[in-house]
């Protein structure tokens, strides 16, 4: 086993030129081998093996820095650089993370988790490089689908503009998560296909190279007038700008790779390569099903197969059923995702009403922006979307959706921790920013009917609101209880006395749990779903605080700016004294692992919350 | 004068081809007149005056629908549909708008302010308009300073795509609000200053629409391979999406103009129209200073001199100072800013350390990330930058600054109520969005000293720190108060007892005079400047909740997640129940004017907040 050679960064010099196949094979291997154990992003990385490898052949880390956009196909680097007995754990509670993590390796220069923040991170460091007069060589990989977020321009922009050194890698498969869409899509595609292009251009340069005057012709093509360059030089995308472009170059070429590498690194300024990969590459089940391979659950490697498969509803699949029968009421309703549409169940909307579907590319800005203009339009637009990517779009939601009072519908899914992923994607955040924000309405459902009777609510509700519901298995109790949602209201489940428990979305079903608890200790305890976090029912507040000792909020969003201090902050201004006790994520990133786990962790467990709950009542009757 | 024939939309077609330069002249006088007295945004409504009438005369409002990017160049626009008379209260409180508000004109399609989101709402206008089987036309009008910003790239992706009638026009006056900058700013420049391209292009067009074959030709060039099309067409970056190119044209000659756009409307799917405007145009002054007539102070017409100079400094002036000297202490010390060196003072910075100083054009979210990179390559970065605009890098701040802990450090200028731009521009939310962001720092100062004590503070802290300051004059009352900064500690101004009063930055000001109109009620009244809003001083709240009745905490920030409800916060956790009263903005937009008037009108100005005191304490009394 060759891959058992590779201890650490710069190993893999050691290699022989000969085997280099045979060391992709094995990671290969190593790749699906764990992942299907584990579960993680398969298809992109199993398509940037060689890329990687070429990376860490023609680089020298750690003194040279790759910046991964997304991060989720850096797996390989971790092998690279002596992570692979992390893989046992991989996305496991304070095991090894699915993204790039500075505390893991110093190979491991900026963390990412996000899309299309590459370039600018790249850049940064590039300047500071430049300013402490060091000589390092520094390469942000991109993929295509990272290239529809605007910042990904914005920063192709400023390479352009600032002339030094800085190598961007362009890893075209032609997706996203899905299907790769827009205009810029387009053009690469162009580009792909020019018949037999690739051999012409590697044979032009193998040539010219081989020649004297070679260097100097091929910057002489460089410098031409961009009408002639064209002919010669496919990027004129990025050239028009002032980026060197090279390529494209095959991606499953290791040798090909590192001699353009090694070629961008003696160019004088930012240079694109735009190399061309396969997803999911090397296994048949993830080259065919790119969307199911790409952040994948446990699977039988033979078949592709999930090892669980999933025989219950998560909250993503009621939301994909009632899209389609609003879709189907309604013909001013319209769905609008930014590149997910496997992720946020917009699949079957899209495959009924087509027209009335709008996948735009990673570009959560102009998602939101546009379904803004789509309302002043006189339609219905729901943007379903992950919460931890609408925060791309804050401004987008406060000053084209809210400020105009239009009647967007934010479908927030992934609310709440979502376990493997992470740090960079717990959508933990969005109670704080969407209440600061004039206009907006926010709930959130305590199980599968109630986001359904909420989805009708919000189609009709003539302004801005945004439901959001977590990652994972639909809740199914409490089904008895479905009073009609009314804005602003919540819905009492059990009326007792003493404490009263308001919970909101996820919360309800441990807010039971604690109840239970509680009243094995002899308390009385009253449960309400809130259902609205903004506004608050103050009526439901008042009325509690008449008859409970203690009010106790519950929540699965940071506790600044959330469902408790709206609930403290209405009493202190009533003038309603009872003890208050607010449960809420503390303020902390909240790593990978186990969603049950991470929640013991924190203390949002019912066990802790009990417990946090008996130590207030202690706490009171002290006073 | 013509101009008085102008009483509504349309009215303009009335006007005789050969009149078109006098109506324009008058317009332009009109502009500078009223202007000059209100101030207001006048070198970019210099530069569109012809462009806007084009639009009119080639469209039939409201059926046909304009978005204008940003919106401060809507004036033209204004005058056009009828509401020339509201220019006397141009940006005062109840009056005219800057900006385009649906609720003054169903002329007004979607309101604007921030940057580049004009072609997302036009495309998402357009979409609705196919939707309904309807058939206008839809145009969106956006600088080439507002295509620096990312969003703008995501919605050009999307048009190209979306292949539906769509026209977006590109109002190049080579400008930002400064000069422009950036790859994309190189492009255009090429295409402008192609020698006689114009001419020639024009001479051509003109010939083959004169002949029978003229129309096909014209398609024949277009449907070409791009080798050959590059040869004709300058517009390769925008056809290479998918998008049609018509341009460059002269943004002054009108029929021209209306040519292009009935030319345009022809086309079928997306065209971008390619105007060259001049910034200012007509006026010498606009003309010779851009930046200074972009937003313009009240100013003396024969010679452009402000009418009423400002002769004492604001935080601008204080921030651009201590830049100049932290630059010279420490030459890790780098700034960046987003198209507004002028804005945020940082034009000495850059003229002092050019190699240390980034303009990365309006690209907030680039902006972000790229400190991010300069801080995790061993650098201080501080990004200069606006409140209201910092909220398009709310995910960038959360992702790439805190979750790693980088050391960058915002200066947020324009915090607060900023007055005469409005409900857009309004800096009230950033205390909400930015505190509950893990490992954040937030900090405001109470006057001029006290900024440049926080600036030095924050650039050794080596965590990330927002510090926020409000437009206008600096605050130089409290000089004597100067306690050294530490983190999350506040400064006791006046130690009374019975009523605390917490303020933070601008709010401290008002608090002094609270205080003084309590005292004169007989109250004794203990200040504090509370200097962090994350984290609190809870030391000084545990400290002033021992001898006093009522703390009250101001804050120039919606309430939501605001200052108030964290000490409210800290307060209950800590079982101190002193009676509690947060002072803030509430939950609404707030329209443009006055300042000062508009406190009062939201409750925050010092009488305002005196009497809510008094009503606080009878309250707390009677229970």
């Amino acid at each position: 086993m060759l891959l058992e050679t590779i201890k650490q960064a710069n190993d893999i010099k050691e290699i022989r030129r000969e085997d280099y196949g045979q060391l992709a094979q094995e990671i290969r291997d190593f790749l699906i081998r764990k992942i299907s154990v584990t579960g993680g992003h398969l298809g992109s990385n199993l398509g940037t093996v060689e890329l990687t490898m070429a990376l860490h052949l023609a680089l020298n880390l750690p003194e040279d820095k790759i910046v991964w956009d997304v991060g989720h196909q850096s797996y390989t680097h971790k092998i690279l650089t002596g992570r692979g007995e992390g893989f046992d754990h991989l996305r496991q509670f304070h095991g090894l993370s699915g993204f790039p993590k500075r505390k893991e390796s110093d190979c491991d220069v900026f963390d990412t988790g996000h899309s299309s923040t590459s370039v600018s991170a790249g850049l940064g460091l590039v300047k500071a490089r430049d300013l402490k007069g060091e000589s390092s060589t520094i390469v942000s990989v991109i993929g295509d689908g990272s290239m529809t977020g605007g910042m990904a321009y914005e920063a192709l922009n400023n390479a352009a503009r600032l002339e030094t050194n800085f190598i961007i890698i362009l890893n075209d498969n032609n997706m996203s998560i899905s299907e790769n869409v827009g205009g810029f899509s387009k053009y690469l595609n162009n580009i792909r296909t020019a018949t037999g292009y690739l051999d012409l251009k590697e044979g032009i340069y193998n040539y010219l190279r081989g020649t004297r005057w070679g260097g100097s012709t091929i910057k002489g093509i460089r410098r031409a007038k961009s009408s002639f360059k064209q002919l010669v030089i496919p990027g004129m995308f990025f050239e028009d700008m002032g980026i060197t472009y090279l390529g494209p170059v095959d991606g499953h070429n290791i040798e090909g790779m590192v001699r353009v590498i090694n070629e961008a690194k003696r160019v004088e300024g930012p240079v694109l390569i735009h190399v061309l990969t396969q997803k999911g590459k090397g296994y048949e089940p993830a080259e065919r099903h790119p969307a199911r391979f790409h952040g994948a659950e446990p699977f039988d490697i033979e078949t592709g197969i999930p090892s669980h498969p999933r025989t219950v509803a998560n909250y993503t699949d009621i939301f994909s059923t009632v899209m389609c029968k609003l879709g189907a009421r309604d013909e001013k309703v319209v769905a609008i995702t930014a590149a997910m549409p496997d992720g946020t169940g917009l699949k079957r909307f899209r495959n009924m009403y087509p027209d009335r579907f709008f996948d735009v590319g990673i570009a959560e800005e102009h998602a939101v922006t546009f379904a803004a203009g789509l309302a002043a339009g006189g339609l219905k637009p729901i943007v379903a979307v992950y919460s931890s990517f609408l925060q791309r779009a804050y401004d987008q939601i406060l000053h084209d959706v809210c400020l105009q009072n239009l009647p967007v519908v934010f479908a927030i899914d992934r609310a709440g921790l979502v376990g493997s992923d992470g740090e960079t994607h717990q959508g933990i955040f969005d109670f704080t920013y969407l209440s600061g924000i004039p206009n907006m309405h926010i709930c959130a459902p305590k199980n599968k009917w109630e986001l359904s009777d909420m989805l009708k609510f919000a189609v009709n509700l003539s302004a801005p609101i945004a439901i959001r519901y977590p990652r994972g298995t639909a809740y199914d109790g409490l089904k008895e209880y479905r009073a009609p949602i009314e804005l602003g209201k919540a819905e009492w489940i059990y009326r007792e006395r003493d404490i009263a428990l308001f919970a909101v979305g996820s919360m309800v079903k441990t807010a039971e749990t604690v109840r239970q608890a509680l009243k094995e200790k002899g308390y009385h305890v009253s449960l309400i779903n809130g259902r609205f976090v903004k506004p608050i029912d103050e009526d439901a507040v008042r009325d509690a605080c008449r008859d409970h000792v203690l009010i106790v909020t519950l929540e699965e969003n940071v506790s600044a700016g959330g469902y408790g201090e709206k609930v403290l902050d209405f009493m202190n201004r009533s003038d309603l004294h009872n003890a208050f006790l607010s449960i809420a994520i503390p303020d902390a990133y909240v790593e990978h692992g186990n969603v049950e786990l991470l929640k013991q962790e924190i203390g949002i467990d019912a066990d802790s919350i009990t417990d946090k709950i008996c130590q207030k009542l202690a706490g009171s009757r002290k006073d």
